[in-house]
């Protein structure tokens, strides 16, 4: 069975957050959230809204159809 | 400057419906929405949450990844 798109996003998020070395919370005060907030994101628990999704886009500076490109998220 | 991700994502749901020869009211009913909801959407006015654009990917069959792929627009 497919992966929650939550699940996929917050997999997602947390790769490219590691991928530049960042903590939780350097990635909260880049982006404007809480940390909290991106805690739970990377859990699957928020189901965000496109503007927030492009936050994220605009932040890691991938178009937001790169970002949501799950399948191989070794960017 | 870059065109509002709102307005592009409306305009990609229109292009698509209209590709697909369907009326909104016919949108709104094989997705589940409100056929207003589906207006507000296409004219960029709702920021909606990424289960809902889920909603539109799977019911055009493509992945959310090429639902939000705004550039080629021919699909």
């Amino acid at each position: 069975m497919e992966k929650d798109i939550l699940i996929q996003f917050g997999e997602r998020i947390r790769s490219l957050r590691i991928s530049n070395k960042l903590s939780q919370e350097e990635l909260a005060n880049k982006t404007g959230f809480h940390r909290t907030y991106i805690g739970l994101i990377e859990r699957g628990q928020r189901n965000l809204s496109l503007r927030n999704i492009e936050v994220f886009s605009k932040y890691f500076n991938l178009t937001v159809n790169e970002l949501m490109n799950f399948e191989n998220d070794k960017n």
